[in-house]
């Protein structure tokens, strides 16, 4: 296990990610995933993607747009409530987050001379239309769930859907963020992977059913376990049970699931912070956005949508807000996460050994071939024709690397954790065999090129394609 | 193949694409990606990955931010010239694009009173950070190029290439777009699939290597038959070479691939309008984002940039701005030519049938897992475990669906693409057989559950798993 700033260095050396327009002096907490950095994001997104939705019958997948109208975010009380207390320091006019003031005063000067907290709102705005007034005003989506409520009664039109079910969705979301760092871990530009998983309301649960409190516990299971399934030490994953003063207002629980983001921390209890937060946000959003009475008094409490986002179910005959379980996270803090957990040093006849532990799904490279000699025509075909074989029909992502010798070309495959290296040499050209390498053991075996896809495929436990 | 009318009724009843926000009235011009629509953006963005950078030796990828310092669009242009000429009608307030304007006079009302045109920028503004005023400005980016020129040396310093290579990138962009419309054909938010792909200039080629022209035209060769290699009609798709008179200034050269997007026209020449954009655009990126003095008398063009974004050729041992091709798509348009490419409307025993010919690589699903009876346990069991097996193990995109008669269930996959649908019956618990139906033929046959997943992989021409 490595700390932020260890990643941060080897992420910058190696490719994963750099400081937003690093050429014109930066821009305040964004980054770019560089050559690596993609593909590891996007093997993270895939396998929970495949997890969530291709291995369920209940679930579909959905993509809305960063953009949307601006009551969604009136109704789902964001434009109110979403912010930040603000204050300033009189003195070296230094805008700080109230809540993180330990000790009422200013910790740029050491002033005290603060200003009152006021409300400052995280969502970016811009305007949408040619004309620059109010009604173009739109907001950066702060989080992608709203697009799904939004969509609720469209999914459902044209899925056949009964409860439950759920809807998955991947994008990109906005917070200006204050007090934005530690590298990827908070950033004003994220990507979230969200779940809004519907269900029965208990008051129309038969026995035998699982209830909104059962499809909790199972998604908090399912959820925990898929980062032990990628590999992730279960030491450096916890649960962590919201009490009931720490819950939002709408919420009947939640579960954080924590990793040790910050190990150098002195306080144990500080080491650990959210990578991802599973919800039971109960009927709150459906009825937010719907257009149907539903307070006492027969009122509506949204006068401007115009869908009724009930689901009606036939067995009670009624129609019903469904409950929802949420499972949100950060695409950032898991890429972190798992380059955390991953990263080793190890000692190799007196030299260190920097190597990246991935979980083959996981690694921004499956394969690399590399050739043991650059100079021989024959070796650097053979090496060629190798990587193009194993990506086309083996569906396995490989490289081809000639720009160093043969041991730094290892230990640069070991630091971005590529499991398996293919070197092929003078012999490989008579015996049509090849050296595998392993990156965890170092193990090497000569194996037949015929059997090459094969064999990869059977050590990273990854589906062979033939 | 279909109009765009047909296509986003498609689309809207069967959940490709619905109005963002519909239940607000829609925002302007966004649209959200249903169940099905997401899965084929995906499969389009992963089939042009896989053959821009997985298959190529010559080619890395990134993702950058879509929030950049403001000084890149400073130095990429795009702050002062980015922009739309509107005039505004006195009469009835409208907001019009003077170059739209055929007549001189506001078609809403028809009233010649117009004012003078004035230049609109189409970037989308926002504030960064928590003081509001012009030093926390950005943009959201009109284009995801500048985040790869952006990252040049970063791309440079941390993976070794040598002259020529590229780099790829998926993500959205954002413009500002008076008159946008026509479905997903031009939208406020979209989504790019771009590549940069640095060459040699012309005065340090060598004899025998490919200069930036032929460069060019090898990309338009490829880019072209990436479409036809998956399905679409050659009829459907054409090279527009663009004028010397049509090029921006900076283009040595430009080819459009041009799709019949409007094939109810009357004149042919406004049918087609463009699907991609392939540019030669010299070194005009690189040296405006450099900070070594370039002009002729030695005055840096550029004072806020920190990198020298020039390559050193260590064959005619000089620092070089290299020459730059790039193959430019939008993921929307593609994902609306692709739609309506494949659609088809048949006459099958006197009713229409509605079939999607989408490759078997793009198609939302890949297999249908229908039980003949959804009341007999047996088979509804069976059903399940081969939708999760060839899910599994055989990496292939499965879903199962009783919603329906087998008619009916038929139908409906034919109506989204999904090329193979697999009916378990009575029989199946007996022979281990199930009947596979092929989309396009509609002829069945009983294949052994055995074998199904290496039947249906042959049969896609997909890669199979074992």
């Amino acid at each position: 296990m490595a700390d932020i700033e260890t990643i941060t260095s080897l992420a910058k050396r190696r490719g994963f990610a750099f400081q937003s327009s690093d050429i014109y002096g930066g821009l305040g907490s964004v980054w770019d995933y560089g050559p690596l950095g993609v593909e590891l994001k996007n093997n993270i997104k895939r396998a929970w993607w495949r997890s969530v939705v291709y291995e369920r019958d209940d679930m579909v997948g959905l993509d809305a747009g960063i953009l949307m109208n601006r009551l969604v975010w009136k109704y789902s009380g964001h434009e109110a409530t979403f912010s930040d207390p603000l204050v300033d320091c009189r003195k070296c006019k230094s805008r700080l987050r109230a809540d993180k003031l330990e000790e009422g005063r200013c910790p740029n000067c050491g002033s005290p001379d603060l200003t009152e907290p006021r409300q400052f709102n995280l969502m970016f705005r811009t305007t949408v239309g040619a004309v620059e007034d109010e009604s173009g005003l739109a907001y950066l989506r702060p989080e992608t769930a709203q697009g799904i409520f939004a969509n609720f009664k469209n999914v459902l039109d044209t899925t056949n859907r009964k409860l439950p079910f759920g809807v998955a969705q991947i994008g990109k979301a906005f917070r200006n963020e204050i007090t934005p760092g530690n590298f990827i871990f908070r950033t004003r530009e994220f990507e979230q992977m969200e779940i809004e998983f519907f269900v029965k309301p208990p008051h129309v649960l038969k026995p035998g059913e699982m209830s909104d409190e059962e499809w909790h516990e199972r998604w908090v299971e399912d959820r925990f376990n898929w980062h032990l399934d990628l590999g992730m030490n279960p030491q450096h994953l916890r649960k962590y049970y919201q009490r009931p003063d720490e819950l939002a207002h709408y919420a009947k629980g939640c579960v954080d699931l924590q990793y040790r983001f910050f190990p150098d921390r002195e306080d144990e209890e500080k080491q650990w912070d959210e990578l991802e937060g599973i919800a039971n946000r109960t009927d709150f959003d459906l009825k937010a956005h719907s257009k149907k009475p539903v307070n006492d008094e027969g009122k509506r409490l949204n006068p401007d949508s115009t869908a009724d986002l009930t689901y009606f179910d036939h067995e009670s005959n009624q129609h019903v807000f469904p409950y929802v379980i949420e499972p949100s996270a950060g695409v950032d803090r898991k890429v972190l996460a798992f380059m955390m957990d991953a990263y080793r040093e190890e000692e190799v006849r007196g030299e260190k050994r920097v190597v990246l532990k991935l979980h083959p799904e996981l690694a921004p490279i499956k394969v690399a071939v590399l050739p043991l000699a650059k100079n021989k025509e024959g070796i650097v075909k053979l090496a060629k024709e190798i990587k193009t074989k194993l990506t086309r029909t083996g569906s396995l992502r490989a490289v081809y690397d000639d720009t160093a010798g043969i041991g730094k070309l290892y230990r640069r495959q070991d630091e971005v954790g590529t499991p398996v290296c293919v070197t092929v040499d003078h012999q490989s050209l008579e015996d049509n065999q090849v050296t595998i390498r392993d990156r965890d053991t170092m193990v090497q075996e000569r194996v037949s090129i015929a059997e090459l896809e094969k064999t990869i495929g059977q050590k990273l436990g990854l589906p062979v394609c033939v």
